[in-house]
């Protein structure tokens, strides 16, 4: 079935294809009296902006967001706020291949198999354009959380990671790679125009960071932060796989290497010695730092032709020519970040109503 | 909040503690017309139970479940089966100094920063012992989808990782390791025995394949099939990382490489030359083998003493005296198993709602 | 907390004031492969759409429906279905008195309890104009369930009821007041009219009648159908009461005379010779017409001066001047048919995902 | 679909067959540090025992609840609350007429209809006593919000309405009819007899009033106070109509008549000078007291033959022999309490979620 809502206690619900008129998300469940305008989300959505360097695609849109509802005097009211983004660059071009063949990699055989048939034009509802709507409603979301700071960077590309020696926070906005180490950055320069030039595309490793999430927000089971946090990573376009702390390196750690000791600190609130757990045991937010990584698979759109069948069932090759982005991964930064940060916002809310 | 529910339409609720009188899950939403009785979910439950080799936790349980409801004459009504299963060996014990302390890696102090306090006996709700109520859950899922068949292993221990080229299933129920490669599980005795003595525990890599899911089953957006195995798998106790297909690895792949070419099979079905997705496209099974890894952490529970505060903020030090698991992802196969099961069983009844 | 969402299969989310820039919907689990344009939603907003008769509040609203996604060349495709309405005569009016003090009747105070200020333009989010976006994708609903056929009407107005005897279908297009009875469609005139020159209001009594609901749609006991359409028809503006079958007058029957007794009808499928249940047992439709019927209290706008008190507390004394409609029931009718073609829709799917 | 669990935040499921060996709740979303043990919930429970008078069924059921999980040194922990009660009087008897023939007015077609076959035992899970494990979970929802004072009573029989000018909140614990006026209570006490000796049965109207519920609780739309209100009563077996406030008699006031004016109050709190909206406007509470009135049909068991049809199709009579309630709206009161004690608890969870 089609679920395009998420979240429980503060939602949000997307609508929109790759080529309709528009996209948007409607933000459900935000506190009133948060001041809000259009200038406190248009910075994350020109982040994930598409067309503002070499390394993206070469798409144009603007992503000028409207607030339709839910904002009165510049404060949110209570009641659902209404975000629509205006598709302006739908190019014209011929769609008659990829609505015949499917691409590898892509959603297109999935969704025939679903539906029976799909909207073809740059992928429909399956293109990374809908996560536009998320940033949106994630710098909701930011917003409903004062007091968490999310940072979110590329630490991996083709298999070339960042040395942490070298990592600067202040170095991720001065790259087109969201790389907070610049010595990595400007081998990716290199490493994607290759790929780019061959036709080829690279995977990803995203790296996400909140810290001031309060020990207490999270649940025990079947909303734990860690598995909430999880289902908002991998639900987005070309993620396969979410780690959160050491992840799948803990398993190879013994129980004394992967603790994490706690000393005195502040009245009833422990320095932890280590943070292998990512901030989060048994689901619940430890007042540590919360770490997420996130795995995205190279973008499925190449140059390079691939062997497929049509929807008729016989056999062809396709080359998925048009704009793409040589590195999905890159622009994931934001959105991860934006999951991130709706998540939290979520179980702050869900924290505050079971806990007061 | 606490939310003890899991799946939208093929629901359960699980209930209990570690140390409580039984625990429990209530299945809702499960079609009228399956043959059901306590022999269908046993099996599975003997399979996760405690102290059936020295390589798990010596606590004794029979694990005998009930079915409380829901079953008429042998067949499931299509109305909640309650399933409960008492708790047989809470051993007497002094908790008095995890009352106290907060044992690193657990839920200890998570839970006193949520709820103000928490159940010290065991883990109270955070103990793994909840699994045996996802695994009798689980195992009335497996026959909502006679079509598919699910199959769960150890792939690693403590770093050391069975050869794909002695993969044999069979080997599977050979061994007290869910190892599906002999020469491994040779080994891991060694492994996990050494552990064992020094007071320690290892972490495991768990695989799950799914085979027999049909293409078009799971959601495009966010109750992606993806999305809802990554939030299943993490909301296991211990588990710190999930993939789907290749996961991390596709990161390091070139698009040309991670590609799953299609060539013409049967009818509108396409054969698969390469399974790097794992069977998942767009949020929705493309008909080939659902391949998910699971990443548990080294059981937190070890005798090697730790650095930790009192409730009272003081520093002390603990061991955590008691029966434990060495390797806990042992004992999470057939869990995985049932989550897996969980979730397939549930995009069943979502797909059959809207696409008839 | 605010939750703008209804239905659990087939869902829609509103959104939208009655003076922002527009109103919506997102209709989402909507099944592919439907014909849906415009076209088919536009007649239903005009059954509602305001200013169409002197009985009627005066603003303008040409409310025209657009579609911006989740439909392709005329089907749809399953994915989500945005509906936008913009609104066009929100009248620039001095609000400084509703701003200030509290109209009695209105959810004024209780907003500004809850939220601590409030959108006072028009109602804001209170105002019946979302009942449009209501209405639009209930006109999606109705496409879900062809085999249904949903006919609401006015039974009483101020107390004035229509006489059974003189009961005609096709008189329910005839007259402003969507009255099956021509008799008492005449009376109302005088009636409503009368009311409206004192600056008075009257309230009124919708019956709806879907016929076609297939035995065993429904659900045992918290989504049971009944529920479902007391809670859809209690969430509309106004609505104080709602009855499924005789009601309240089942409350003075004797249980042989509330009995529905079956004869043998075609094959498996009795003839009930009698319907005091309004199709609905247990929870399940059992095949006969489901009939139920709501109450509206009188608008609470009234020229007549009400006493009240100010946002400070001080006594006051308010007016409703300005727009509005002088028997909020008569438009209720298309609003009643919405939420009881969206509770049909959702009741449809979910009974397929659990039994196929 | 078979949806079982009620409530947003806080949540309960419900579990159990009229014949099986138990039946029982999961509570979730309970805060946590609140004094719980089972005489906490033992009196209500008791107030609905079948067999206390000859006016209800002569089953007997201690109705003993024990509390399985969620409760620590007596005090709620957070995690779910699992109540148990077991069956104690299935007679065994002769079940063979019933699983034949359809009752009318019972929902034995319906089940049929959507299951394809049902458990016939006592109704099954239709059986009005799966009303028990909501009021156990309503014992615990009242521990939520001790602020509130919930009140429940029967206003009329068969027809015979309590005399306002008689009503007496002492009386209704005096007498087997939950009825606040003594006199009526005398004459319903013949009513009732009469209707038991015929073979009969009669209806009843059941009112709740909830006093102390603080201005804001609620939500404007979907989740409306009045609206949640309306789905848990209509909820109830036998339920055939909710009114909020005056109900369907405000739809034959004028708006003056209807207006509840507003004095000045204590600071910002205004004196409300009469509750025709029964404590809710725009869905939100006023601050003043809620009322529900809910009528109940009568009976369908009845000894008095009705025309009918076999499983198969064929004509038939029957007589629903056995124990059964003369009057199922006296055990009502207690129901539509809990039903009451329900929304309102999960609603101050809601509204503190989102307004902090």
């Amino acid at each position: 079935m089609s679920f395009n809502t998420f979240g429980r206690s503060f939602r949000f619900t997307t609508w929109g294809e790759s080529h309709g008129p528009a996209i948007g998300a409607v933000v459900d469940g935000c506190p009133p009296g948060i001041a809000l305008s259009e200038s406190d989300i248009q910075p994350w959505l020109d982040k994930r902006r598409p067309g503002t360097s070499r390394f993206t695609t070469q798409r144009q849109e603007p992503d000028q967001v409207r607030i339709l509802s839910g904002v009165f005097e510049g404060l949110t009211t209570g009641t659902p706020i209404s975000l629509m983004i205006e598709n302006v660059d739908q190019r014209s071009k011929d769609y008659s291949e990829v609505a015949q063949a499917y691409r590898p990699g892509h959603a297109d055989y999935a969704y025939d198999a679903k539906y029976g048939f799909r909207d073809y034009r740059g992928g429909g509802r399956s293109s990374a354009r809908e996560t536009a709507s998320r940033v949106a409603a994630g710098a909701v979301a930011r917003l409903v959380i004062p007091q968490v700071q999310i940072t979110g960077y590329v630490s991996e590309i083709g298999g070339d990671a960042i040395d942490p020696a070298n990592f600067n926070p202040t170095e991720i906005g001065n790259n087109p790679f969201f790389c907070p180490d610049a010595k990595a950055a400007a081998r990716w320069e290199a490493l994607v125009d290759a790929a780019r030039k061959d036709g080829s595309s690279l995977g990803a490793v995203v790296e996400c960071v909140a810290t001031g999430v309060p020990a207490g927000w999270g649940a025990p089971l079947y909303a734990k932060l860690d598995s909430e946090l999880a289902a908002a990573c991998m639900g987005i376009n070309a993620v396969k796989g979410v780690e959160i702390g050491d992840g799948f390196a803990a398993a190879r750690l013994r129980g004394e290497q992967n603790a994490d000791p706690m000393r005195p600190g502040n009245g009833h609130t422990p320095i932890f010695l280590a943070n292998h757990a990512g901030g989060i045991a048994g689901g619940i937010a430890t007042g540590q730092p919360i770490r997420v990584r996130v795995a995205f698979k190279p973008t499925s759109s190449i140059l390079i032709p691939v062997e497929t069948v049509t929807r008729e069932g016989e056999a062809t090759e396709i080359r998925t020519k048009g704009r793409h982005d040589p590195c999905v991964g890159i622009r994931g930064v934001p959105v991860v970040e934006a999951m991130v940060a709706l998540v939290l916002a979520d179980q702050k809310l869900l924290h505050r109503a079971q806990c007061g």
